[in-house]
């Protein structure tokens, strides 16, 4: 019996099923593509490889042996208890989400130091008020919590906006291995890949990279935080009281990683105290509850868990092309390129 | 009698003032600061400089000699018969804004490609809508209709987002001097100078320069058009019906320069009919008249003229150090570098 893979992907264009389905049958596989979850489920029956962004598949297909999320966290898979005893090895679509994600901290960043919502609020009272004090991305200092994908993509972008240091934070203190995404990008479809480096070697990413261990000290002299960081025991309130207390004031968070990371009740206590400034896309629990003091929270931007959606083409396109460059490595028997590790959790 | 200069301007530190005062005592010259522009308009009848940003002085200023605006559009001074007349020469602080207005112009793409405004409506309301379809900058066609320091500015800013070609529009068709502007800069006082093309030589500003002549051809593959022109006699509704019919659709207009140079009403109608996008920071009325159409037209963020403000600390720094290297040039017996055309308006 041929393998088979079944697909049920939001917003994949016709030309993008048929790339997979091309590389099914190049592969020798049967490949499935459902718009309706439901449908995508039942007909995992008799599957060896899911496409989807759902854990449960693991409870319909007794033969299943590797699923993909489209998604690069993947909490929503490594809460899964069905999941994680079942044996299937997961990867995601870590690499698709930087461009995306890299722009909309950038919206933010800028809208915040610029403030912009309240001169928006001031048109829409049809106020003619201009005296606002700004800051500039100029001369700030950069903390950038999580290197990956996200953080190298906006570690390029606000290169150009001269600020005075960027500092790059991971767990190993190492500088994040740029070439192996830049050989990723390029393999997954040539000229749309990230070529920041090879482009402009001389341009680097990160002034400083510094362990997590050395997050209180870096803290102390950042003015942009930007978050990045997947859900895992170990980034769980990463921001606690103690580092939000750390960071100058007037200070800048922006989180676009996952919403655990940030002690969100003190948070909104220095919000309210206009003692630091955020924007946030993520939050401890998603959607905001409708009682939740984050609604009317001043010195905050908030957007609904959008940073990285797939309603970018371009994303979708991306994360298309990663997962056909780990379906032809999964059919030669190697691993996926982006396979997650269960017990970190990214 | 010493030369005396008068100085009246906004949000200036008393640092700033001292580098000022110190200057001019090194120039054998008398230097006086007033607050309020009336105390500044009395004291100036024995002035032969003032450094304010009105064409007034030369109604009580017998002897002035020369005018430098904080300003870098002087639109105000040249539509004044009275100083077209008067013989004074003008200079501006053209250099000083690039930094913050191209900042606001990354600020306006993206929120417009990303539309946070329909998000923020959406937070506003307490929903948790998500599937708005979005733009990037990546593989976008930009055209920077004026090759400023602002356009030199924001190009530079942009190529980190790998748009898919920049193209400089000016009278010329030839591309900026650039290596001017950083001899200019770096003389104005090192470490702030606006380096990026020293720095970064091999990344050029424009993949392509044409001529104003051309514009209706660019026009036609322009996914986003920032116009960042002075108001002039030749650049009144440059983007008239015509040339806003030519936009492809869907593109997105951003205007700091002047509001004359748009054909608003006709802008107004392609908004409304969800043709175009626009983020205007300037308008043919300004304050915005309360009856206007402006206000509740779809598809446009409006900012009252805040994108090149005095309320950047930073920009005032800059306003600062460039009118002291006109005024030891000028003390000199120089032009200054910033020395305006009357008859071109710039």
């Amino acid at each position: 019996m041929a393998h088979k893979l079944v697909v049920s992907i939001r917003n994949i264009t016709d030309e993008q099923w048929q790339f997979i389905a091309k590389t099914a049958e190049e592969l020798g596989w049967t490949a499935e593509f459902y718009e309706n979850i439901e449908d995508a489920l039942a007909a995992s029956k008799d599957a060896e490889a899911v496409f989807a962004d759902t854990p449960e598949f693991v409870r319909y297909a007794p033969v299943l042996k590797w699923m993909t999320s489209p998604s690069a966290g993947v909490n929503h898979f490594t809460r899964s208890e069905d999941f994680m005893k079942s044996g299937v090895m997961l990867s995601n679509s870590s690499g698709a989400y930087g461009l995306t994600i890299s722009e909309h901290i950038v919206m933010a960043i800028l809208t915040m130091l610029r403030r912009l919502p309240e001169y928006q609020a001031i048109i829409a009272d049809r106020q003619w008020t201009r005296n606002l004090t700004i800051k500039s991305i100029k001369n700030s200092r950069i903390t950038l919590l999580g290197t990956g994908d996200i953080g190298c993509e906006t570690a390029k972008k606000l290169r150009g906006f001269e600020p005075s240091k960027i500092t790059g934070v991971n767990t190993s203190g190492r500088a994040p291995n740029v070439t192996a995404r830049d050989r990723t990008a390029s393999a997954a479809g040539g000229t749309n890949a990230t070529a920041g480096q090879s482009r402009a070697p001389e341009c680097k990413l990160f002034d400083d990279i510094r362990s997590i261990d050395e997050l209180d000290e870096v803290l102390k002299t950042t003015d942009i935080l930007i978050m990045s960081l997947p859900a895992t025991d170990k980034t769980y309130h990463i921001m606690n009281e103690t580092r939000l207390a750390g960071l100058p004031d007037g200070a800048l968070i922006v989180n676009v990683g996952r919403g655990s990371c940030i002690d969100q009740t003190e948070l909104i206590r220095q919000l309210k105290a206009g003692r630091l400034r955020a924007a946030l896309d993520v939050f401890e629990t998603e959607p905001i509850p409708e009682d939740s003091e984050l609604w009317e929270c001043p010195n905050l931007l908030i957007t609904p868990h959008v940073a990285g959606d797939m309603y970018l083409p371009y994303t979708v396109e991306r994360i298309v092309e990663l997962f056909v460059e780990d379906f032809q490595r999964y059919a030669a028997g190697e691993k996926p390129a982006r396979l997650v590790d269960l017990n970190k959790g990214y």
